[in-house]
């Protein structure tokens, strides 16, 4: 047993948010670190995946289970096997799984994935992970852009958003985004090469995103709700389409579902919109096409991957807080 | 020259409502017939086409330009050309066309379409009209349901949903139907045969929806929007679809959108929905396939065609209000 290690570092979900989340609704433990028992690993994390579902996930029953407030606050980690009772994974593979916000887990080697290094390593969690997957079914299965058709990204600037708009312009779409604040904007037009882009913060939103779009929308991949997807609609050319990838307007927010746009469904029928949603768990078997392409193109130099590394495991809380305000540009990874 | 009669009735949209529509927004007046100019026609209106989406013309610019106060209330009317100056439109010629509200109608012949003569006629602007194409393709082409699947239908008794539901009997779907009242219930497992039917002015309407699908929907008609969409949207499973026909529930009230369904788009994402709204003339170039499919379901007395004929051109007004209430069981159409 070459492990050196008694403590470890835990961060518990203290209390669910009764409306918008903050610092106090976390609290980092320091424990013992248990033995694995017979089919267990000890694994030293290296790198957490953030995502602004996880808010969405205290707010009830989402593509998984709720998260109730006295666990230790669930997400998928990075790391490294560093003590292994299970022969399928030896001491020094690496492995993802849904293990939480600490620095070491004692869990079932059945419930992790075992993964390839690569060079970052970072990019398991972006490009090659759910963020970079969600991006090319939501866009390229779901979306189908077209040569000449103008697609709309919301959070464009975000992790899913960068990549499935640089996606829809690569397959020859006039690719407008929509981001938080003008310097982001400016990233999606001078770094990722949109063809415009608009802050829903600017005071007059939907004037802005009308002159960016003045020949309509054809697809519209929508990660926020909202008034957001409702200005989208309105601009909907007929026969267009929405993919609903995410909501992430709705989720810092007390439970229960608001109100949908306006417009819904008087919109859809009289322009023939489709609205589809999905979730890149039903794509289980086809992430290897996923991940190939997403190669190819970060090879190729067509895809860049943004990400936004933050250090320190006892920023977790602050870094997902944060992500909710949209303070990162690209994928948010917490390193440990 | 063989006509007879030199007055016409005629339904003037005196005001357009500012809210709730009543008869003091109509007014008959009786003028002169003119003489048909070449290339028109005089026709000898036999029956008015009523829909809900009538009332939607009147907020705005829908799938047809908005209709203005001041004029002759639009909508479709079949009739019998009694006087022609143009070759290609014999008199005896059965036709229908959007001359709106009046029992004499001097048109242009290229703007009509002749028909031809069936019994019962009343026919051919339910099971052979807008009504019945709009049925087959928006449950057929978009909904598509499979034996098994458990199909909701609202506005069931309605001239679209009565149809709709029968033909997703016919394939083999469990099909429920929500309509606004007891009787109208009855009618639709008494008669129609529909595995259940649902008020939704049932205090618990959505418990009682629920029971009427203790498995979920699969597939849900919507002809209504509002709360009832939101309802079905609750009960919908996984992968489900929801087929955008109209929104009846929105259209008597003041123009302009009002606020969607709570869920969307966060139930469209953790349940994977579809949601498409269509638009039954974009389906022109199949209507024969629309019309010879209902032909033989006719004729194999698979489906029954409701209709609720109203009689007497001066009552048109309070049939689109009572229709606008539910009054009606099946399509209802004005006998002149």
């Amino acid at each position: 047993m070459s492990r050196n290690v008694a403590k470890r570092k835990r961060i518990y979900l203290k209390e669910k948010p009764a409306e918008k989340i903050g610092a106090e609704h976390f609290e980092l433990r320091e424990e013992d670190v248990p033995e694995p028992k017979v089919g267990e690993v000890l694994v030293k994390g290296l790198y957490i995946s953030l995502d602004a579902a996880m808010r969405a996930w205290m707010q009830g029953r989402t593509y998984r289970s709720e998260v109730d407030a006295g666990v230790v606050m669930p997400g998928l980690l990075l790391g490294e096997v560093i003590e292994s009772r299970d022969p399928s994974l030896p001491e020094g593979a690496l492995v993802e799984g849904d293990m939480g916000w600490q620095d070491y887990a004692v869990v079932p080697a059945r419930s992790l994935m075992r993964r390839k290094a690569m060079k970052p390593l970072t990019h398991l969690l972006s490009a090659y992970g759910i963020t970079g997957r969600t991006a090319y079914f939501g866009m390229m299965d779901i979306g189908r852009p077209k040569p000449g058709d103008v697609v709309l990204v919301s959070a464009a600037a975000g992790a899913v958003g960068s990549l499935a708009a640089q996606m829809a312009r690569m397959a020859g779409a006039t690719v407008v985004g929509i981001a938080g604040s003008d310097k982001k904007c400016a990233y999606l037009t001078e770094t990722l090469k949109l063809d415009a882009a608009v802050s829903h913060r600017d005071k007059r939103f939907f004037a802005a995103l009308q002159e960016a779009c003045p020949n309509g929308i054809d697809l519209y991949f929508d990660n926020v709700g909202g008034e957001v997807l409702e200005a989208a609609l309105f601009l909907m050319n007929e026969r267009g389409r929405v993919v609903c990838c995410g909501a992430v307007s709705q989720y810092d927010a007390a439970p229960g579902p608001t109100p949908g746009p306006r417009g819904i469904p008087g919109l859809l029928v009289v322009k023939r919109l489709e609205m589809r949603g999905f979730i890149v768990m039903d794509y289980a078997a086809r992430l290897a096409e996923a991940d190939g392409r997403v190669a190819s193109w970060i090879a190729e130099k067509k895809l860049a991957v943004p990400e936004d590394i933050v250090e320190g495991i006892e920023k977790t809380p602050q870094a997902l807080i944060g992500l909710l305000h949209g303070e990162n540009i690209g994928k948010r990874i917490v390193k440990i």
